[in-house]
Protein backbone atom coordinates (compact mmCIF):
# COMPACT_ATOMS: atom_id res chain seq x y z
CA UNK A 1 0.00 0.00 0.00
CA UNK A 2 0.96 3.34 -0.70
CA UNK A 3 -0.72 6.21 1.53
CA UNK A 4 -0.74 9.95 0.74
CA UNK A 5 -1.87 13.00 2.32
CA UNK A 6 -3.37 15.04 -0.70
CA UNK A 7 -4.86 18.91 -0.39
CA UNK A 8 -3.67 22.29 0.36
CA UNK A 9 -1.37 22.82 3.13
CA UNK A 10 -2.47 22.54 6.47
CA UNK A 11 -5.82 20.78 4.46
CA UNK A 12 -4.34 17.84 3.53
CA UNK A 13 -6.60 14.85 3.41
CA UNK A 14 -5.50 10.95 3.83
CA UNK A 15 -5.60 8.70 0.89
CA UNK A 16 -4.53 5.66 -0.76
CA UNK A 17 -2.31 5.85 -3.64
CA UNK A 18 -3.30 3.14 -6.28
CA UNK A 19 -2.28 3.01 -10.13
CA UNK A 20 -1.66 6.99 -10.21
CA UNK A 21 -5.10 7.60 -8.98
CA UNK A 22 -5.79 8.55 -5.27
CA UNK A 23 -8.59 6.70 -3.19
CA UNK A 24 -9.96 9.74 -0.95
CA UNK A 25 -9.91 7.84 2.16
CA UNK A 26 -12.02 10.26 4.13
CA UNK A 27 -15.02 9.74 1.56
CA UNK A 28 -15.18 5.98 2.31
CA UNK A 29 -14.43 6.24 6.57
CA UNK A 30 -15.40 10.03 7.66
CA UNK A 31 -13.85 9.20 10.99
CA UNK A 32 -10.57 8.38 9.41
CA UNK A 33 -8.05 10.62 11.32
CA UNK A 34 -4.91 11.77 9.71
CA UNK A 35 -2.05 9.96 8.55
CA UNK A 36 -0.61 10.14 11.60
CA UNK A 37 -0.45 8.83 16.01
CA UNK A 38 -3.69 8.10 15.51
CA UNK A 39 -3.90 6.51 12.73
CA UNK A 40 -1.33 4.12 13.14
CA UNK A 41 -2.55 3.57 16.84
CA UNK A 42 -6.12 2.46 16.01
CA UNK A 43 -4.82 0.13 13.54
CA UNK A 44 -6.58 2.11 10.40
CA UNK A 45 -3.79 0.11 8.07
CA UNK A 46 -5.85 -2.72 8.19
CA UNK A 47 -9.05 -1.22 7.44
CA UNK A 48 -7.44 0.66 4.56
CA UNK A 49 -5.85 -2.64 3.11
CA UNK A 50 -9.72 -4.22 2.19
CA UNK A 51 -10.89 -0.73 -0.17
CA UNK A 52 -11.81 -1.48 -3.01
CA UNK A 53 -12.91 1.82 -4.72
CA UNK A 54 -10.61 2.62 -7.87
CA UNK A 55 -10.07 6.36 -6.63
CA UNK A 56 -9.69 9.39 -9.18
CA UNK A 57 -7.09 10.70 -11.07
CA UNK A 58 -6.58 13.79 -8.57
CA UNK A 59 -4.67 17.04 -10.37
CA UNK A 60 -3.52 18.44 -6.73
CA UNK A 61 -0.71 19.19 -3.91
CA UNK A 62 0.92 16.14 -2.46
CA UNK A 63 1.45 16.77 1.42
CA UNK A 64 4.11 15.51 3.82
CA UNK A 65 2.86 12.17 3.75
CA UNK A 66 2.87 11.90 8.04
CA UNK A 67 1.19 14.11 10.09
CA UNK A 68 2.58 15.66 13.42
CA UNK A 69 4.76 13.17 13.87
CA UNK A 70 6.46 13.62 17.97
CA UNK A 71 9.55 13.61 17.22
CA UNK A 72 11.93 13.14 13.66
CA UNK A 73 15.28 11.25 15.00
CA UNK A 74 17.85 11.45 12.52
CA UNK A 75 21.32 9.58 12.11
CA UNK A 76 25.04 11.07 11.70
CA UNK A 77 27.12 9.46 10.23
CA UNK A 78 25.79 6.27 9.21
CA UNK A 79 27.53 5.33 5.66
CA UNK A 80 30.97 4.95 5.57
CA UNK A 81 31.58 6.69 2.45
CA UNK A 82 29.78 9.56 4.07
CA UNK A 83 31.69 9.40 6.87
CA UNK A 84 34.98 9.36 4.68
CA UNK A 85 34.39 12.51 2.70
CA UNK A 86 33.65 14.11 5.97
CA UNK A 87 37.02 13.40 7.05
CA UNK A 88 35.60 12.05 10.15
CA UNK A 89 36.01 8.95 12.46
CA UNK A 90 32.92 6.39 12.03
CA UNK A 91 31.16 6.31 15.26
CA UNK A 92 31.53 3.83 17.69
CA UNK A 93 27.31 3.97 18.30
CA UNK A 94 24.41 5.39 16.36
CA UNK A 95 24.93 9.30 16.27
CA UNK A 96 21.11 10.85 16.90
CA UNK A 97 20.35 14.20 16.36
CA UNK A 98 17.03 15.76 15.43
CA UNK A 99 14.89 17.92 13.06
CA UNK A 100 11.89 19.91 14.53
CA UNK A 101 8.58 18.20 12.77
CA UNK A 102 7.32 21.63 11.77
CA UNK A 103 10.59 21.58 9.08
CA UNK A 104 8.43 19.08 7.55
CA UNK A 105 7.11 20.19 3.92
CA UNK A 106 5.17 17.86 0.89
CA UNK A 107 7.07 15.91 -1.68
CA UNK A 108 7.08 18.54 -4.10
CA UNK A 109 6.86 21.79 -1.99
CA UNK A 110 9.88 24.64 -2.33
CA UNK A 111 12.76 24.77 -0.13
CA UNK A 112 12.95 27.98 1.20
CA UNK A 113 16.54 29.41 2.53
CA UNK A 114 16.52 30.75 5.07
CA UNK A 115 17.31 34.73 5.95
CA UNK A 116 20.00 33.55 8.95
CA UNK A 117 21.71 30.91 7.16
CA UNK A 118 23.63 29.68 3.95
CA UNK A 119 25.02 27.08 2.41
CA UNK A 120 22.40 24.95 2.13
CA UNK A 121 22.76 21.06 1.37
CA UNK A 122 20.51 18.26 0.45
CA UNK A 123 20.99 14.40 2.00
CA UNK A 124 19.20 11.58 0.48
CA UNK A 125 17.56 9.03 3.21
CA UNK A 126 15.26 6.27 3.37
CA UNK A 127 13.07 7.29 6.58
CA UNK A 128 11.16 4.83 8.57
CA UNK A 129 7.72 5.29 9.86
CA UNK A 130 6.57 3.92 13.38
CA UNK A 131 3.70 1.93 13.43
CA UNK A 132 3.60 0.96 17.17
CA UNK A 133 4.17 2.33 20.20
CA UNK A 134 7.81 0.82 21.09
CA UNK A 135 10.41 0.44 24.14
CA UNK A 136 13.19 -1.80 24.23
CA UNK A 137 12.61 -3.00 21.16
CA UNK A 138 15.21 -6.20 19.85
CA UNK A 139 17.10 -6.42 16.47
CA UNK A 140 14.81 -9.66 16.30
CA UNK A 141 11.73 -8.12 16.67
CA UNK A 142 12.08 -4.09 15.58
CA UNK A 143 10.41 -4.82 12.44
CA UNK A 144 6.83 -5.31 13.78
CA UNK A 145 6.90 -1.77 15.33
CA UNK A 146 7.93 -0.49 11.25
CA UNK A 147 4.59 0.98 9.33
CA UNK A 148 6.53 1.70 6.72
CA UNK A 149 8.74 3.96 4.03
CA UNK A 150 9.38 7.19 2.68
CA UNK A 151 11.84 9.26 1.59
CA UNK A 152 13.43 12.31 2.78
CA UNK A 153 15.51 15.09 1.79
CA UNK A 154 17.64 15.97 5.03
CA UNK A 155 18.12 19.34 4.35
CA UNK A 156 20.77 20.94 5.91
CA UNK A 157 22.09 24.64 6.87
CA UNK A 158 25.72 23.70 7.11
CA UNK A 159 26.69 27.60 8.62
CA UNK A 160 24.03 26.92 11.23
CA UNK A 161 24.97 23.35 11.71
CA UNK A 162 28.79 23.89 12.00
CA UNK A 163 28.80 27.44 13.58
CA UNK A 164 26.60 26.48 16.30
CA UNK A 165 28.60 22.67 17.04
CA UNK A 166 24.58 21.50 17.70
CA UNK A 167 23.07 20.18 14.45
CA UNK A 168 19.09 20.90 15.60
CA UNK A 169 18.79 24.60 14.30
CA UNK A 170 20.47 24.01 10.59
CA UNK A 171 18.47 20.71 10.76
CA UNK A 172 14.94 22.44 11.79
CA UNK A 173 14.56 25.67 9.15
CA UNK A 174 10.87 25.62 7.75
CA UNK A 175 10.63 23.30 4.77
CA UNK A 176 14.12 21.32 5.49
CA UNK A 177 12.43 18.55 5.49
CA UNK A 178 10.77 17.62 2.03
CA UNK A 179 9.24 14.13 2.80
CA UNK A 180 7.29 11.34 0.39
CA UNK A 181 5.82 10.75 -1.99
CA UNK A 182 4.31 8.25 -0.20
CA UNK A 183 4.91 6.27 2.71
CA UNK A 184 5.17 2.68 1.64
CA UNK A 185 4.22 -0.33 3.96
CA UNK A 186 6.84 -2.91 5.54
CA UNK A 187 4.48 -5.42 3.47
CA UNK A 188 4.69 -3.88 -0.20
CA UNK A 189 8.74 -2.49 -0.12
CA UNK A 190 10.63 -5.63 0.63
CA UNK A 191 14.11 -5.72 1.67
CA UNK A 192 14.45 -2.17 2.71
CA UNK A 193 18.10 -2.64 3.08
CA UNK A 194 18.99 -3.18 -0.33
CA UNK A 195 17.53 -0.53 -2.04
CA UNK A 196 19.04 2.35 -4.22
CA UNK A 197 19.14 6.13 -3.38
CA UNK A 198 19.82 8.80 -5.88
CA UNK A 199 19.62 12.78 -5.06
CA UNK A 200 19.96 14.70 -8.38
CA UNK A 201 20.72 18.46 -8.38
CA UNK A 202 19.19 20.56 -11.84
CA UNK A 203 19.97 16.92 -13.58
CA UNK A 204 23.35 15.97 -12.44
CA UNK A 205 23.63 13.00 -10.02
CA UNK A 206 25.09 14.16 -6.86
CA UNK A 207 25.00 11.22 -4.35
CA UNK A 208 24.26 7.36 -5.22
CA UNK A 209 24.37 4.66 -2.60
CA UNK A 210 22.69 1.97 -1.47
CA UNK A 211 21.15 1.32 1.76
CA UNK A 212 22.95 -1.96 2.04
CA UNK A 213 25.73 0.11 3.72
CA UNK A 214 24.56 1.56 6.89
CA UNK A 215 26.65 1.03 8.98
CA UNK A 216 23.79 0.96 11.64
CA UNK A 217 20.95 -1.11 10.27
CA UNK A 218 17.48 -0.51 10.62
CA UNK A 219 16.82 -3.23 13.13
CA UNK A 220 19.94 -1.96 15.34
CA UNK A 221 18.73 1.38 15.23
CA UNK A 222 14.97 0.95 16.64
CA UNK A 223 16.78 -1.79 19.35
CA UNK A 224 19.28 1.35 20.14
CA UNK A 225 17.04 4.36 20.15
CA UNK A 226 14.06 2.30 22.36
CA UNK A 227 16.34 0.90 25.03
CA UNK A 228 15.27 4.31 26.63
CA UNK A 229 13.54 6.38 24.42
CA UNK A 230 9.79 4.94 23.50
CA UNK A 231 9.22 5.26 20.00
CA UNK A 232 5.44 6.36 19.30
CA UNK A 233 3.04 5.65 16.25
CA UNK A 234 4.16 8.07 13.16
CA UNK A 235 7.85 8.80 14.54
CA UNK A 236 10.42 9.10 11.76
CA UNK A 237 13.72 7.73 11.99
CA UNK A 238 15.71 8.97 9.40
CA UNK A 239 18.26 6.54 9.18
CA UNK A 240 21.52 8.91 7.39
CA UNK A 241 22.76 9.93 4.48
CA UNK A 242 25.52 8.48 1.58
CA UNK A 243 28.51 10.27 0.29
CA UNK A 244 27.91 13.08 -2.33
CA UNK A 245 26.77 16.28 -0.36
CA UNK A 246 27.38 19.39 -1.32
CA UNK A 247 29.61 20.50 1.45
CA UNK A 248 32.25 18.00 1.64
CA UNK A 249 33.21 19.01 -2.35
CA UNK A 250 35.96 20.41 -3.88
CA UNK A 251 34.67 22.88 -4.47
CA UNK A 252 31.76 23.15 -2.02
CA UNK A 253 28.42 23.30 -4.20
CA UNK A 254 25.70 24.53 -1.87
CA UNK A 255 22.01 24.96 -2.75
CA UNK A 256 21.16 28.04 -4.90
CA UNK A 257 17.65 29.87 -5.92
CA UNK A 258 16.05 27.93 -8.98
CA UNK A 259 17.97 24.58 -8.31
CA UNK A 260 15.58 21.88 -8.31
CA UNK A 261 16.85 18.44 -5.85
CA UNK A 262 15.51 15.45 -6.32
CA UNK A 263 15.94 12.56 -3.72
CA UNK A 264 14.35 9.29 -4.89
CA UNK A 265 14.44 5.53 -3.63
CA UNK A 266 13.92 2.42 -5.77
CA UNK A 267 10.24 0.78 -5.05
CA UNK A 268 9.55 4.03 -2.92
CA UNK A 269 9.71 6.76 -5.28
CA UNK A 270 11.02 10.46 -5.68
CA UNK A 271 10.50 13.92 -3.84
CA UNK A 272 11.36 17.26 -6.76
CA UNK A 273 11.79 20.20 -4.41
CA UNK A 274 12.72 23.88 -5.93
CA UNK A 275 14.64 26.19 -3.97
CA UNK A 276 13.61 29.47 -3.13
CA UNK A 277 15.24 32.28 -1.61
CA UNK A 278 13.39 33.71 1.62
CA UNK A 279 12.98 36.75 -0.67
CA UNK A 280 11.03 35.47 -3.44
CA UNK A 281 7.81 34.73 -1.20
CA UNK B 1 -4.80 32.26 35.65
CA UNK B 2 -2.95 28.74 36.00
CA UNK B 3 -4.07 25.79 33.46
CA UNK B 4 -3.09 22.56 34.73
CA UNK B 5 -3.68 18.98 33.43
CA UNK B 6 -4.87 16.10 35.46
CA UNK B 7 -6.09 12.45 35.87
CA UNK B 8 -4.08 9.03 34.99
CA UNK B 9 -0.73 9.63 32.42
CA UNK B 10 -2.14 9.14 28.64
CA UNK B 11 -5.88 10.02 30.19
CA UNK B 12 -5.56 13.94 31.56
CA UNK B 13 -8.03 16.47 31.66
CA UNK B 14 -7.93 20.04 30.85
CA UNK B 15 -8.27 21.94 34.37
CA UNK B 16 -7.90 25.59 35.99
CA UNK B 17 -6.66 26.24 39.18
CA UNK B 18 -7.71 28.54 41.57
CA UNK B 19 -7.25 28.90 45.37
CA UNK B 20 -5.69 25.05 46.00
CA UNK B 21 -8.84 23.76 43.82
CA UNK B 22 -9.17 22.45 40.38
CA UNK B 23 -12.38 23.32 38.00
CA UNK B 24 -12.75 20.91 35.62
CA UNK B 25 -12.54 22.51 32.05
CA UNK B 26 -14.04 19.92 30.55
CA UNK B 27 -17.28 19.38 32.22
CA UNK B 28 -18.07 22.91 31.49
CA UNK B 29 -17.08 22.70 27.90
CA UNK B 30 -17.29 19.56 26.44
CA UNK B 31 -15.64 20.39 23.44
CA UNK B 32 -12.63 21.83 24.45
CA UNK B 33 -9.35 20.61 23.47
CA UNK B 34 -6.37 18.97 25.60
CA UNK B 35 -4.28 22.16 26.67
CA UNK B 36 -1.92 22.18 23.39
CA UNK B 37 -2.17 23.32 19.63
CA UNK B 38 -5.70 23.46 19.66
CA UNK B 39 -6.47 24.65 22.88
CA UNK B 40 -4.17 28.43 21.92
CA UNK B 41 -5.19 28.50 18.44
CA UNK B 42 -9.03 28.66 18.93
CA UNK B 43 -8.32 30.85 21.60
CA UNK B 44 -9.69 29.05 24.49
CA UNK B 45 -7.86 31.51 26.80
CA UNK B 46 -10.30 33.77 26.45
CA UNK B 47 -13.02 31.76 26.75
CA UNK B 48 -11.49 30.20 30.41
CA UNK B 49 -10.93 33.33 31.65
CA UNK B 50 -14.72 33.94 31.82
CA UNK B 51 -15.21 30.97 34.09
CA UNK B 52 -16.37 31.15 37.46
CA UNK B 53 -17.13 27.89 39.07
CA UNK B 54 -15.34 27.00 42.19
CA UNK B 55 -14.21 24.14 41.68
CA UNK B 56 -13.61 20.80 43.73
CA UNK B 57 -10.65 19.83 45.35
CA UNK B 58 -9.24 17.00 43.87
CA UNK B 59 -6.89 14.75 44.80
CA UNK B 60 -5.34 13.58 41.60
CA UNK B 61 -2.49 13.07 39.64
CA UNK B 62 -1.39 16.85 37.56
CA UNK B 63 -0.07 15.77 34.31
CA UNK B 64 2.28 17.97 32.29
CA UNK B 65 0.35 21.20 31.12
CA UNK B 66 0.79 20.96 27.60
CA UNK B 67 -0.43 18.16 25.36
CA UNK B 68 2.22 17.04 22.73
CA UNK B 69 3.77 20.31 21.39
CA UNK B 70 5.29 19.80 17.91
CA UNK B 71 8.84 20.99 19.32
CA UNK B 72 10.93 21.68 22.56
CA UNK B 73 13.08 24.37 21.57
CA UNK B 74 15.81 24.55 24.37
CA UNK B 75 19.06 26.64 25.39
CA UNK B 76 22.08 25.72 25.87
CA UNK B 77 24.81 28.27 28.18
CA UNK B 78 22.46 31.14 28.36
CA UNK B 79 23.58 32.01 31.68
CA UNK B 80 27.16 33.14 32.41
CA UNK B 81 27.64 31.55 35.63
CA UNK B 82 26.55 28.72 33.83
CA UNK B 83 29.22 29.05 30.99
CA UNK B 84 32.04 29.54 34.03
CA UNK B 85 31.04 26.56 36.17
CA UNK B 86 31.39 24.53 32.91
CA UNK B 87 34.83 26.04 31.43
CA UNK B 88 33.11 26.97 28.81
CA UNK B 89 32.64 30.73 26.55
CA UNK B 90 29.42 32.82 26.12
CA UNK B 91 27.98 31.57 23.03
CA UNK B 92 27.99 34.77 20.45
CA UNK B 93 24.35 33.81 19.53
CA UNK B 94 21.67 32.03 21.20
CA UNK B 95 22.55 27.96 21.04
CA UNK B 96 19.55 26.18 20.66
CA UNK B 97 18.89 22.37 20.80
CA UNK B 98 15.81 20.35 21.61
CA UNK B 99 14.33 17.28 23.68
CA UNK B 100 11.67 15.12 22.19
CA UNK B 101 8.45 15.95 23.64
CA UNK B 102 8.32 12.03 24.57
CA UNK B 103 10.42 12.92 27.31
CA UNK B 104 7.25 14.92 28.97
CA UNK B 105 6.55 14.26 32.49
CA UNK B 106 4.00 15.29 34.96
CA UNK B 107 5.42 17.74 37.71
CA UNK B 108 5.25 14.93 40.30
CA UNK B 109 5.76 11.47 38.46
CA UNK B 110 9.36 9.72 38.22
CA UNK B 111 12.43 10.23 36.64
CA UNK B 112 13.48 6.92 35.19
CA UNK B 113 17.34 6.23 35.57
CA UNK B 114 18.09 5.02 31.76
CA UNK B 115 19.49 1.72 31.38
CA UNK B 116 21.85 2.55 28.66
CA UNK B 117 23.55 6.37 29.80
CA UNK B 118 24.87 6.69 33.21
CA UNK B 119 25.44 10.63 34.96
CA UNK B 120 22.11 11.96 34.77
CA UNK B 121 21.92 15.64 36.21
CA UNK B 122 19.64 17.97 37.00
CA UNK B 123 19.00 21.53 35.40
CA UNK B 124 15.56 24.22 36.04
CA UNK B 125 14.75 25.91 33.57
CA UNK B 126 11.92 28.80 32.84
CA UNK B 127 9.78 26.86 29.79
CA UNK B 128 8.17 29.77 27.85
CA UNK B 129 4.61 28.35 26.04
CA UNK B 130 4.27 29.92 22.89
CA UNK B 131 0.10 30.97 22.46
CA UNK B 132 0.26 31.92 18.77
CA UNK B 133 1.58 30.97 15.60
CA UNK B 134 5.03 32.76 15.03
CA UNK B 135 7.50 33.47 12.30
CA UNK B 136 9.70 36.84 12.03
CA UNK B 137 8.75 37.70 15.28
CA UNK B 138 10.50 41.18 17.03
CA UNK B 139 12.22 42.09 20.27
CA UNK B 140 9.60 44.34 20.21
CA UNK B 141 6.28 42.10 19.44
CA UNK B 142 7.62 38.89 20.69
CA UNK B 143 5.45 39.07 23.96
CA UNK B 144 2.32 38.80 22.25
CA UNK B 145 2.80 34.88 21.18
CA UNK B 146 3.19 33.73 24.75
CA UNK B 147 0.70 32.07 26.19
CA UNK B 148 1.96 31.95 29.93
CA UNK B 149 5.02 29.74 31.61
CA UNK B 150 5.75 26.61 33.14
CA UNK B 151 8.96 24.88 35.36
CA UNK B 152 10.87 23.00 33.33
CA UNK B 153 13.54 20.30 34.99
CA UNK B 154 16.03 19.61 31.87
CA UNK B 155 16.85 16.38 33.02
CA UNK B 156 20.40 15.42 31.47
CA UNK B 157 22.16 12.28 31.04
CA UNK B 158 25.89 13.40 30.86
CA UNK B 159 27.49 10.43 29.53
CA UNK B 160 25.37 10.00 26.58
CA UNK B 161 25.30 13.64 25.94
CA UNK B 162 29.14 14.49 26.06
CA UNK B 163 29.18 11.11 24.38
CA UNK B 164 27.80 11.62 21.61
CA UNK B 165 28.75 15.21 21.36
CA UNK B 166 24.88 16.26 19.84
CA UNK B 167 22.65 16.72 22.98
CA UNK B 168 19.52 15.33 21.52
CA UNK B 169 19.73 11.66 22.90
CA UNK B 170 21.04 12.57 26.18
CA UNK B 171 18.14 15.10 27.08
CA UNK B 172 15.40 13.18 25.54
CA UNK B 173 15.23 10.10 27.27
CA UNK B 174 11.81 9.16 28.43
CA UNK B 175 10.19 10.72 31.47
CA UNK B 176 13.75 13.49 31.17
CA UNK B 177 11.20 16.74 31.00
CA UNK B 178 9.25 16.85 34.48
CA UNK B 179 7.30 20.24 33.99
CA UNK B 180 4.72 22.20 35.78
CA UNK B 181 2.82 22.39 37.95
CA UNK B 182 0.66 24.51 36.32
CA UNK B 183 0.97 26.83 32.87
CA UNK B 184 1.07 30.55 34.34
CA UNK B 185 -0.34 32.88 31.76
CA UNK B 186 1.20 36.37 30.84
CA UNK B 187 -1.06 38.57 32.31
CA UNK B 188 -0.81 36.85 36.17
CA UNK B 189 3.12 36.24 35.85
CA UNK B 190 4.41 40.11 35.92
CA UNK B 191 7.70 40.20 34.85
CA UNK B 192 9.24 36.78 33.69
CA UNK B 193 13.08 38.65 33.66
CA UNK B 194 13.28 39.00 37.34
CA UNK B 195 12.18 35.11 38.88
CA UNK B 196 13.98 33.31 41.31
CA UNK B 197 14.69 29.52 40.35
CA UNK B 198 16.08 27.22 42.46
CA UNK B 199 17.18 23.38 42.01
CA UNK B 200 17.44 21.57 45.34
CA UNK B 201 17.82 17.94 45.89
CA UNK B 202 17.22 15.82 48.90
CA UNK B 203 16.34 19.28 50.43
CA UNK B 204 20.25 20.38 49.51
CA UNK B 205 20.11 23.85 47.57
CA UNK B 206 21.67 23.12 44.11
CA UNK B 207 21.19 25.98 42.08
CA UNK B 208 19.94 29.16 42.63
CA UNK B 209 19.77 32.39 40.02
CA UNK B 210 17.30 34.82 39.05
CA UNK B 211 15.90 35.18 35.09
CA UNK B 212 17.03 38.28 35.17
CA UNK B 213 20.87 36.72 34.37
CA UNK B 214 19.84 35.57 31.23
CA UNK B 215 22.23 35.96 28.27
CA UNK B 216 20.09 36.17 26.07
CA UNK B 217 16.25 37.25 26.95
CA UNK B 218 13.07 36.24 26.36
CA UNK B 219 12.24 38.29 23.28
CA UNK B 220 15.07 38.17 21.79
CA UNK B 221 15.06 34.08 21.63
CA UNK B 222 11.78 34.46 19.95
CA UNK B 223 13.08 37.19 17.58
CA UNK B 224 16.15 34.60 16.89
CA UNK B 225 14.26 31.48 16.44
CA UNK B 226 11.17 32.35 14.89
CA UNK B 227 13.60 33.78 11.91
CA UNK B 228 13.82 30.94 10.10
CA UNK B 229 11.47 28.39 12.23
CA UNK B 230 7.86 28.83 12.84
CA UNK B 231 6.55 28.78 16.24
CA UNK B 232 2.87 26.70 17.13
CA UNK B 233 0.97 27.09 19.61
CA UNK B 234 1.94 24.78 22.81
CA UNK B 235 5.59 24.76 21.54
CA UNK B 236 7.96 25.17 24.87
CA UNK B 237 11.31 26.78 24.53
CA UNK B 238 13.41 25.88 27.97
CA UNK B 239 15.31 28.86 28.18
CA UNK B 240 18.27 27.52 29.74
CA UNK B 241 19.48 26.48 33.43
CA UNK B 242 21.71 28.89 36.21
CA UNK B 243 25.03 27.71 37.66
CA UNK B 244 24.96 24.70 40.16
CA UNK B 245 24.39 21.65 38.33
CA UNK B 246 26.10 18.37 39.62
CA UNK B 247 28.17 17.38 36.89
CA UNK B 248 30.21 20.44 37.52
CA UNK B 249 31.12 20.12 40.82
CA UNK B 250 33.82 18.84 42.37
CA UNK B 251 33.21 16.05 43.27
CA UNK B 252 30.48 15.32 40.73
CA UNK B 253 26.92 14.55 41.93
CA UNK B 254 24.42 12.61 39.38
CA UNK B 255 20.97 11.46 40.38
CA UNK B 256 20.98 7.94 42.54
CA UNK B 257 17.63 5.95 42.97
CA UNK B 258 15.76 7.88 45.65
CA UNK B 259 16.10 11.60 45.13
CA UNK B 260 13.90 13.99 45.33
CA UNK B 261 14.62 16.46 43.19
CA UNK B 262 13.04 19.81 43.54
CA UNK B 263 12.44 23.01 40.75
CA UNK B 264 10.83 25.95 41.87
CA UNK B 265 10.27 29.08 40.25
CA UNK B 266 9.11 32.06 42.14
CA UNK B 267 5.14 32.90 41.28
CA UNK B 268 5.08 29.63 39.51
CA UNK B 269 5.66 27.24 41.90
CA UNK B 270 7.57 23.68 42.42
CA UNK B 271 7.61 20.58 40.71
CA UNK B 272 9.05 17.47 42.67
CA UNK B 273 10.36 14.20 41.17
CA UNK B 274 11.71 11.26 42.75
CA UNK B 275 14.60 9.45 41.28
CA UNK B 276 14.05 5.33 40.05
CA UNK B 277 16.26 3.07 38.64
CA UNK B 278 15.09 1.43 35.13
CA UNK B 279 15.65 -2.19 37.75
CA UNK B 280 12.47 -0.68 39.86
CA UNK B 281 10.06 -0.90 37.16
Amino acid sequence: MRLVRFGPRGLERPGLLRNNRIVDLRSIFPEIPDIGEAFFKNDWLQKVRDVSEPGQQIDTRLGCPIHKPSKIICLGKNYTDHVREGGSQVPPKPLLFSKSPSALNGPYDLILLPQSCGQVDWEVELAVIIGKQCKRATRQNAYHYIAGFTVLNDVSGREAQFSDSQWFRGKSFDTFAPAGPAVVTLDELGDAQDLRLTAIVDGQVMQEGTTADMIFDIATLIEYISEDITLYPGDIISTGTPSGVGIFRDPPITLQPGNIVECRIEKIGSIRNKVVSHLDI
